[in-house]
């Protein structure tokens, strides 16, 4: 397929996920954007919806009617709701149509614990061993081939940066404390008192403190990676910025481990990863310098004072927990250079 | 002393805590405030350092010449960077002004200690034994009759609350994460490239992730609390917005303590405070509400994935965490009813 | 009625200008609150509502039920969405309570007017010529013993405290154009797309371009004051900030019209006026040295580039723009002096 | 030079300028960057300055040194401040290295102009004749063959994308307001304490309310544009948002212009402008729109009350402001097609 254009639907496009998504698609060589689609908005021009896209985009957007879009598109990007994406899904696969799903239908392989954490039925369990957890850094190879990849959740990308190359190795004991910070438009789009601009700004809250859904999916990818059951306290909060996500992760160090083999778990790790980067001893991770990009910036420390590993990752939650992740995983779907349309800087300020 | 004003000097008048001293001293009916100083801006009215005092206050700030200041004055509080308050402290203690001195210079009961984390020499070692730490929900009895109180850091302020009364009641293994978020004014008034509006706008970072100052203080007087030797994890966070700290607290629950247990020691704790305040279960500090107060927030949880117990507490970093405390303990040290000037809500949004 | 306290009730306490009320008359010595009510939170604590007020106010919310509040009240203040007013004020003038209605229901003396602003029936036309424009500034001795006093609306008040002492004057030519922006909190607490957090951060727009509501508010009191029909070009701007108004007024130079006499015209107006400051050459307004407050801060400059006024006014769109001006009213009404529980300095940071 | 690669300088590369065209040129497919200096920071490796280059870009920053720096460089970008320019402009050209200067410096054709505004003696006063005044919308062809551009300020790109087309149809009396508003980042990245987040988050205020410098680059230009003398007059105001200028521009309509004649002017200007949009009736510019992008959002409206037509410009002043219309010219003076490496959407939200 080198060298041909993919053609794409994006499903959900006029949230702030499909809104990223859009942003990386259009720059992209290889994309033709051949539907976008939103069930509330139908019928709007996309640059209604977002008028980011005026003049860059004459798309209208049309109703999630898969038999409409399917004969236009080689691949879709779902970016709905969670419980919405079962069907949908299903229907794209079933008319050839690659799926990479970024909401959390099949983030799981065994639909129960999805029912779990989410509290709905799975509407589609039949896809959810099929389905590919779609963290390039740990599963670019059975990304390559899939027909359905589910896109890591964003507080879960970033904690499973932070900790799969110390839990894998075990370095750590795992029993670890995620004390993480989003950025309000992990919220979505849809109006909300407790996301209005004045209950947010100038202010600072955790939420969901104990059971959070990402909980399931970190407990889920981090026991995986430890080859162990995992405890896991996650405490996500809501911070007065737009985009991004800082985890600052807390493990006790395993009985031998080093200051210095923690460092170099990590080296390893992402030496070669083109988006994760360990940075100098001294330089902490800011999300302001990873916004509208798919990088993670990384900074590890031991506390003398607490015996523990202090990591603290900074990522975009709508591009490396959201919408970049996708695209780097379409590239490796597609055999395109997995850096395709996302080797941008972030804007700064 | 019931009834009769008290003549007070605000020493370091032209920042934030001098701010907002200045904002609670003002509408206090037993205070007159009798002179503002502050080095740098020294002949400047004050209205024109800070304009929000435009046709509030006409005083002119003065040089910190304490043989000026002192004849005008039964009370002072210094609002100086660590390390600049030993002498000024000693000179006015001499000429009979009691203090509440709100740098880290008196917080140790041990000039060793400090000059450990400070890395300053302490110029006024023998003030510290007598000097009182302000906590007045620890130390109330103490503070009364001092003649010079240190004012307890923001991050202590909030940790140290949403922790001795498990801690104290032996309800927790004292092996504590304290993940704090703090506005940007606790940076101070002081030009910086780090702290400008670019910088920090849109971001999040940890800062002073092994080491911070404070660090020292809250081992300090927790390890008192506790009874014997703590160890703790902080890590501070600078988050997009001018006031509030929120501390995130984790510590492992003892063997025997049960979830009611923890919130009936906070219970019995701070009923009858008249500025903390345990939430009712489901409710979430936010700094947003307690925004300009000297009030806390505080809400605790079990994690059953986790064996730990997590507390939130909200504070305003320059109200309960500086200048709201000073003047809670001021009222103590006066024979005041404590909540004089400091019985306002949260402005809000 | 000097020394006696007042039986109030606030009517849509659960918004953000019944939140700022609140804050002003739990700290008024001469008010107590008797009934808070809300129509959509009836049934709730005060304090679920408004987290602020945790442990300083135990009241429910009620409905609003004039009946029931009637009894307990020998005032109330409204703070319900124009149209809604009408009925209620009404029923409560019947039962002998006096009332400040803080929407736009009885800014207008004539109903006509009214309806052609805000396209809705005007339900209590009898009471219009009754009603009081409450700007104290212009109007404080038809206020002392209104009835009925409609509080003034947000940009009105700002751009009227920049205006009136040079177009009553006749210092300038009233063809003027008034470019205002505010901080968000003017668009209410209900959930609405366009006032997210991530709508607003970080950018800026106007709004209501031609046709804004508020502009027949200013025609019509600018007209009486000008003594002949105003020419106005009214612009507001939504500005990613909570709280705040900043009008910036042009005007021609009348003819005979000096720099001098334009900056004297405004000393006459304001010399005596508690809460209305202007600020020495060289100072500029800013909306964070009124915020929370009932302050107004004025500058004025002539340019000799335009050979226009240029006037910039700061206030607290919740304050001197709601709230703090109908406690100022409330206070003119009752005989209490004018500035009790308006005095504080602004919070700063 | 179709097709070949350019090599390209960047001089005062660690401010947020540089960061900008840095961005932008590390993207673009006809360019290597050779070299990036800073004066203040040399030495110090590029992403220690810009941390957002991490990984990026492992440029050491140079100091400014034209000898040093020309070998290497076909093209060099000066984001150096005012008065710093003259010199190094010079001998840049003296060494054959094309130059575009983003400061003030060669704005003006009068030097003397220069010098009025800025009060410094002008330098290069020789190279004021040839330097092209860089806005493509109206020079493209002297852009083209330049050997110095001079990049337009921020607020005159606003201001004349805005009135340009119905000052130089005479549709509008030249008697103009241009109330504007800006990000933060425009006062650039040197530690001043008025730009401190405390000191702008929450607030709003003008400055430079007569005489700010840009008035004479929009006098310069617009008289040009005009056929005659046109007067302005020029208020902006600092927002507290990082990035973006809107400015709100008001005109008196001439005699016989309508609406329609006023927005058709605005369609003919810009139809077939990669960068400039006229939104849609009821569209309205938001700087959000245009965050990181070199395009303009202009919306156009007559004001029924005043007889004036106001226009409303939404650019990033970082984007369209400064490093994206640098760009733009460059590629112009280059043959490279105008968009290359500004096609890119808006980062939303």
């Amino acid at each position: 397929m080198m060298g041909e254009r993919v053609r794409v639907g994006v499903v959900g496009a006029s949230g702030y996920t499909g809104a990223e998504l859009l942003r990386l698609l259009l720059a992209h060589p290889r994309v033709d954007i051949t539907s976008v689609s939103a069930q509330s908005s139908a019928g709007q021009p996309l640059a209604t919806a977002l008028p980011a896209y005026f003049g860059l985009c004459d798309l209208t957007l049309e109703t999630v009617d898969t038999a409409a879009i399917a004969p236009r598109a080689d691949f879709v990007f779902l970016c709905l709701p969670h419980g919405a994406s079962h069907d949908v899904a299903r229907e794209f696969l079933g008319r050839g149509v690659r799926v990479i799903d970024l909401s959390a239908d099949f983030r799981f392989r065994d639909p129960k614990n999805y029912e779990r954490w989410y509290g709905v039925p799975h509407k589609a369990p039949e896809l959810c061993a099929e389905a590919v957890y779609g963290l390039p850094e740990r599963n670019r190879r059975e990304i390559a081939p899939a027909r359905l990849v589910a896109a890591p959740g964003c507080y879960p990308t970033a904690v499973q940066l932070g900790l799969v190359p110390i839990v894998d190795g075990g370095l750590v004991v795992p029993s670890i404390i995620a004390d993480c910070k989003s950025g309000v438009s992990g919220a979505g789009r849809t109006a909300k008192r407790e996301i209005l601009f004045s209950e947010v700004a100038g202010g600072l809250r955790a939420y969901s403190v104990v059971g959070h859904r990402h909980t399931g999916e970190m407990l889920d990818q981090l026991s995986r990676a430890a080859g162990r059951d995992v405890r896991l306290t996650f405490v996500p909060h809501l911070v007065p910025m737009s985009r991004g996500i800082l985890a600052t992760i807390y493990a006790p160090l395993a009985g031998a481990a080093t200051d210095e083999a923690v460092r170099a778990a990590f080296e390893t790790a992402y030496t070669g990863e083109p988006f994760v980067h360990l940075l100098p001893v001294g330089a902490e991770p800011d999300t302001l310098h990873v916004r509208g990009t798919n990088r993670a910036h990384i900074a590890v420390s031991a506390d003398p004072h607490g015996g523990r590993v202090i990591v603290r990752v900074a990522i975009d939650n709508l591009g490396k927990g959201a919408a970049g992740q996708a695209v780097q995983c379409f590239n490796i779907m597609n055999g395109i250079d997995e850096t395709t349309a996302l080797g941008g800087a972030a804007i700064f300020p």
